[in-house]
C-alpha cells in the first residue's frame, strides 16, 4: 500500500461568507437563535440581505477552512467542493488556492450560484449562520476524486454535508474509498441542529465508517440524546476509536483508546467572532497526528489554532499558524 | 430656490475592494509603486489576482466612501455611480443602502462587470491599489440624476472619476447643475498620478467649477508642479475659495478666505490600512460644514474620521462615527 502524500483531504459545502455585526435584538426579530446555522432558500437569502447591515466578504465552508487551517500549519491539504463559475466562486477558488490548499474540481457552468453563509455577529463574538447551500446542493459522488482520497491520511467529513441531498452517498463512498486505502475517516457533526436533523443517519455512520470523530459537548449530547456529557463521552468510546470533543472555553477532552485526555483553551485577549473555531481545531489536531505528535499536543496545537481564528473577524487564519506552533 | 434636502452627493468609480496583506517584495515584483493607484485592464487583474494572497472583499470606490461617512457622521448623502447586475454589483448595491446612502442608479444589465480594486496592504499599514474599472467605465451623463445633484449641499466629485472616457463630461454637467441650483461643489484630486494623466483638465476645472478642493500634500504638489508645499498652498488660493491639504500624520491645513488653519492628526494606536483615510477626511470636513460649525472643528471631524478608518482593515467606518464626534 502507498504511503499517503497529503495531510488532510477535506470535502464539505463550499461557500463564502457573507460577514456582518448585529445586535442581539435583530437575531431575535429574525427568529433566529443565537449561535445557531440555519439552511435557507434563495427567497429568505435575499430577505435577509437585505436586511443585514454593511458586510464584508470572505472565502469559508467549515471543511475548506480547516483544509486552509492544515496548509497554514505547515501541512498538506486538498479539497473537495463545489462552486459555481461566478464571481463568488472565483472568490472561493482564488483564496483556497493562495492559502496553498489544492482544490481540482472544476467550476460548475450551470445549476445554482455559489454558495454562501450570511454570518450575523454579535458583540460578544457569537456567530449565527445562515446557509444557502446553491452549487454545493449538487456536491455528488461524481465529485470525489478518489485519487486525491486515496492519497490522504486523514480524510475530513464535514457534517453538514450531510444536508445536502445527493451528498450523503457521496460521503459514505469518499469514506469507502479511504478504508479500502488503509486511511483514517474523520468525521465533524458540525452543529447539534445538523445532528438533529440526521441523527440516525450520523449514528450509523459512525459505527460503520468513522474513526475519528470532533464534537462540541452540545452536538456529542444531541448526538446521543443525553444532557450529561460524561454519559455520551462513554457513548462515543463504544462507537469510535477516537474522539475530540471541544468544550468552548472550558477547552476540549480527547478521548482514545481506553483513555482521556483534558486540554484546556489557548487564552484570548478578546474574542472577536467565534466562525471558524471548530474548524481551526480539527485542523491543529489533525495536524499533530499527522506528524506523530502524541494527543496532549495535538489538542494543543487545537486550542492554539482555534483561539487565532476567534479573536478577529473571519473564519481563516490572519496569521501563519506555523509560526504559533513552532518552539512547541 | 430650494433648501437643500441632502449634505453630500457624491459622484465617484463603483468599486468592490479585493484586500489582501502582501510583502513590501511582492509590491516589488509586481512592479508597483507602493502607496500608487494604478489602472488596470482585464487581463492585468487576473495576473494579479492570480498572484495574490488569500483576500477579503468589502465595497469601496472612493466617493461612495464618502458618502458612508457622512451617513455613519449622521448626515445625509446620496451616491450616483455604475456597477452591473452581478455578484459584486449585488454586493455594492446592499452595503451602500444598508450605510444608509441613497442610491437609486438601476443595475446595468449589459456591458463590463463591476469594477474592483486589488488593495496591497503592508505591514506598515500603506496600501498599493490596482483599479479595474469595468461598469464604472460606462459612467456618464445619463447616470447624473439632476434632481438629486440640486438636492445636495455639496457635491462631491472624485477626481480618479476623470480616468473614464465619458465620466469628464458627466462631471462638468453635474458641477453645472449644482451651481445653477446654488449649490457648493468639491473635488478630491484622489492620486498624485491621476493629477499627472489629468493635469490641464483639473486645473481648468478648478478654475471654472471647484469650490473646495481636497488633496494631500503630494496631489496639490503635482497639480501646481512644484516641491514646495506652501508655493502650492499659494497658489490653490488663487483657484478655489476653500482647499482642506492633508499632510498624513502631521494633519491638515485649511485655507478659506485669505486665512489657514492648521489641524493637527488624531491619535492612532496602530495604523493597520490606510485605504479610506482621504474618503473619510472628506467626509468629517463637508458634514461639519453642512452643520454650520467652524472650520478648526470641520477639520477635527475629519481627523476623527480618518483616525478611525485607518486602525483598521477596510475603507470604510468600523464603528457609528457620530458617537466618535458626539462630544464636540
Amino acid at each position: 500500500m502507498l504511503e499517503p502524500t497529503i495531510d488532510v483531504v477535506g470535502i464539505g459545502n463550499a461557500l463564502v461568507d457573507v460577514i456582518s455585526h448585529e445586535t442581539p435584538e435583530f437575531i431575535a426579530e429574525q427568529g433566529l437563535i443565537p449561535g445557531s446555522m440555519n439552511l435557507i432558500d434563495e427567497e429568505r437569502r435575499e430577505s435577509l440581505y437585505g436586511s443585514m447591515g454593511v458586510a464584508i466578504e470572505a472565502s469559508g465552508g467549515s471543511g475548506a477552512n480547516t483544509t486552509v487551517g492544515v496548509a497554514s500549519l505547515g501541512g498538506s491539504s486538498h479539497y473537495l467542493g463545489r462552486v459555481r463559475d461566478d464571481q463568488l466562486g472565483e472568490v472561493f477558488n482564488h483564496d483556497i488556492h493562495a492559502a496553498g490548499v489544492g482544490y481540482s474540481n472544476a467550476l460548475a457552468t450551470d445549476g445554482p450560484p455559489t454558495g454562501c453563509c450570511l454570518i450575523l455577529v454579535t458583540e460578544d463574538g457569537q456567530r449565527t449562520m445562515n446557509t444557502y447551500l446553491g452549487a454545493s446542493s449538487l456536491f455528488g459522488v461524481a465529485d470525489v476524486d478518489e485519487d486525491v482520497v486515496r492519497s490522504g491520511r486523514y480524510l475530513y467529513l464535514e457534517g453538514y454535508l450531510f444536508d445536502p441531498p445527493a451528498a450523503q452517498e457521496a460521503f459514505r463512498h469518499a469514506a469507502d474509498v479511504a478504508h479500502d486505502a488503509g486511511r483514517t475517516v474523520a468525521l465533524t457533526l458540525s452543529d447539534s441542529f445538523c445532528v438533529d436533523r440526521h441523527r440516525a443517519d450520523f449514528r450509523r455512520l459512525l459505527e460503520t465508517h468513522v474513526d475519528l470523530l470532533f464534537a462540541n459537548q452540545d452536538e456529542l449530547c444531541s448526538l446521543y440524546e443525553v444532557d450529561d456529557l460524561e454519559i455520551a463521552l462513554k457513548a462515543v468510546r463504544e462507537d469510535c476509536a477516537m474522539a475530540a470533543v471541544t468544550r468552548s472555553e472550558k477547552g476540549s477532552v480527547i478521548i482514545a483508546g481506553g483513555g482521556r485526555i483534558d486540554v484546556p483553551a489557548a487564552p484570548v485577549a478578546k474574542v472577536i467572532d467565534t466562525t471558524g473555531a471548530g474548524d481551526m481545531y480539527a485542523a491543529g489536531f489533525m495536524f499533530g497526528l499527522a506528524r506523530g505528535r502524541d494527543l496532549a499536543t495535538c489538542g494543543r496545537f487545537a486550542s492554539i489554532a482555534a483561539a487565532e481564528v476567534i479573536s478577529h473577524v473571519g473564519p481563516r487564519p490572519a496569521v501563519r499558524l506555523a509560526d504559533l506552533i513552532a518552539e512547541i
